[in-house]
């Protein structure tokens, strides 16, 4: 199965757009719709947060009450969290609102907020701008709808794959608030493949695993993070079954997908300068491998080093000592951008520290940190923490 | 019981002092040394890393097979952790001169580091000034002793009291690297009182639970944590039992100086510009309240929305929502210095935003957390992370 890498994303069947509607400053983007043209099946996974805005039960009870969904209306700006029960109408009048202006049924729709938490919803802004933003649904509008979305990003985030005649693609928005659990931060994917709910739901998993599950900016899981895949069958495929050789093909593509759009998150983390990989192996199980890697991609006497460009091996070992996971201290070794510089629970002599130091003035960093307990091995993806991180977050204000 | 508090730091029968040997700048402080002059109980709490400096087996090691301890040598500048087979050498080294100069045997010798990971200790320097530190040691010496055990710290920081005839006083060092788990930063406690080796450690246990382990800068436990107290028995007192009177006396006493020194490390973090209660009450049970004082006081959103001075809630409950313990987010109530911003779950109407803004202006802040679940409660002390905390450790290098 050869993947081809889109340009742009355009998924066969989908309409899709983004307007300015006044939560955020005057005329910066802050409402995007997708729209499939006729009723796809659809899977979303959501923050494990026990406080959550209202987008995430109304969503997925959407999600278990319709067989199928036709649309996705998220506004950024306002993440309509912790604000009571008139939060959960507004967010009932914003769904409602895309129903009617759609023609579709309310269960086929579909929402998620992001912004400022326990700040009432402006919900007659986002009813006015709902014809409008329906009227300009394009094939093309992927593009104004990733605007739409997002809140201290930097950058939108897209990417679309296609094997075939099959077509995947998807935006999202990051930032901070970056630590998934079981959903993350916003994504919303497409695909123009003909798959039944249960295998979507399956598929989805498998890709936001090792993705966006494997990211951290600041270990802050949100109140409103969900990603949402809706597939609409107009590829005319037969339907994909769970384990067969087609799905493992779309669970490929799906997981190229979230992970371009996860490390973009990453790339566009608040402040950051460097994009780090960790990557812990010879754990006796996955879990501990990946809490070593969250400790190691969590720590704030890490994450100021890398940012300081300084080779700070000890503040390395001494997280991985620290992530309550059973290590034999005399058995690590730590290789930073392919230098080995402790084997055996010992500083490798020999090593160059101007040599190092030039590693560390790297945009990607690569820290690999074996274990050798056991066969285990997990990958976390996170940048550095910098003054920017501080300063955005002193000032990003309810 | 009356608990006196005195202007500086003097125990009976203890001497101290602190010179510079050339492990920092030219001429600041770097090692300090506390002797009593007759042998003492011990009892000692150290870092749950599994990450140690030697100084940690050493020190644990002298107080399992020395009944008596007699004094407590430290280095700062060098943490000597991760320094391999030579790092335990040189600890040992430290230790030998120690006793040599003292003419006290080796197994009296209590020892502890701090500084910089991964760097060989230049013990000759250190050798070479013990002579040095003994000769000037004094009953007063404690104000160099402070000041010879400090890194990225401000201010040095001493406390002690005094009921009856019992003195008790210490000093400590903190600033970053600061969450406790067992022991915590360095701090090194002496008293007159006469007490057995088992009761002096169950009160210090008691002492350091609620005061050294309630407290973090940055959630790092360090690879050199300990907190070290002896007792000498000059005061001339029955031997003290464990739950008796005397012994509840002690206690409060004892904890009354950890309380002390451990604010002073919190209000000296790296970079602080605030201090930060954390009272969570209504919990299931106390570890759970704890695990929730915990989370907050190491969020980064929430410590960056205090250095900002933003009075943001949802932060606070997206935290607690985030804890790892299950909560009802329709009975949560924050009070914020006195002011409840929610209850039953929901914003609080009419509480004046530009007050609340006011009210951060605070240096010091509390925010009480009411889960409405149990009667468990826990308080956790903290600092707000600024760009002086990034600064600091990105700069602070190997």
């Amino acid at each position: 199965m050869k993947l081809k890498k889109l340009k742009q994303v355009r998924v066969p069947g989908f309409l899709a757009g983004g307007v300015a509607c006044g939560l955020k400053k005057k005329g910066v983007k802050d409402l995007a719709l997708i729209v499939s043209e006729v009723p796809a099946t659809a899977a979303g996974v959501f923050t494990l947060n026990q406080v959550v805005s209202p987008t995430v039960p109304i969503s997925r009870k959407a999600l278990q009450t319709s067989k199928t969904s036709r649309a996705i209306i998220v506004n950024s700006g306002n993440a309509n969290a912790f604000t009571g029960k008139q939060g959960v109408k507004d967010c009932q009048a914003v769904v409602a609102a895309t129903a009617k202006a759609l023609g579709i049924p309310v269960k086929e729709v579909l929402t998620a907020s992001t912004g400022v938490i326990s700040v009432p919803l402006a919900v007659n802004k986002i009813e006015a701008s709902i014809p409008r933003l329906v009227n300009q649904l394009s094939p093309k509008g992927w593009v104004q709808a990733a605007e739409g979305i997002l809140t201290t990003d930097l950058v939108s985030k897209t990417c679309a794959v296609q094997y075939g005649d099959v077509v995947v693609g998807g935006i999202a928005k990051g930032s901070g608030m970056i630590q998934p659990n079981m959903a993350t931060m916003l994504a919303f994917l497409a695909s123009n493949i003909r798959i039944g709910k249960s295998a979507l739901h399956k598929a989805l998993k498998e890709a936001v695993d090792p993705t966006f599950n494997c990211i951290t900016v600041d270990g802050e899981t949100s109140t409103n993070d969900m990603v949402l895949l809706l597939a609409n069958g107009t590829a005319g495929n037969p339907s994909v079954k769970a384990g067969s050789k087609a799905y493992r093909d779309f669970v490929t593509a799906l997981t190229h997908v979230c992970k371009t759009l996860a490390f973009k998150v990453v790339e566009d983390g608040e402040g950051a300068t460097k994009f780090v990989t960790f990557k812990v192996s010879g754990a006796k199980t996955k879990q501990q491998a990946e809490r070593i890697g969250k400790r190691l991609a969590n720590s704030l006497l890490v994450k100021t080093a890398l940012f300081g460009e300084d080779p700070n091996w000890g503040r390395i070992i001494a997280a991985v000592g620290n992530a309550g996971v059973p290590i034999k201290p005399e058995k690590l070794e730590v290789v930073l951008n392919g230098t080995r510089l402790v084997k055996n629970g010992e500083h490798v002599k020999g090593v160059s520290a101007s040599a190092l130091r030039k590693k560390m003035k790297n945009k990607e960093i690569e820290i690999a940190v074996g274990l050798h307990l056991g066969k285990a091995s997990a990958e976390t993806y996170t940048c550095d923490l910098s003054y920017n991180y501080v300063r955005i977050n002193a000032e990003y204000t309810t």
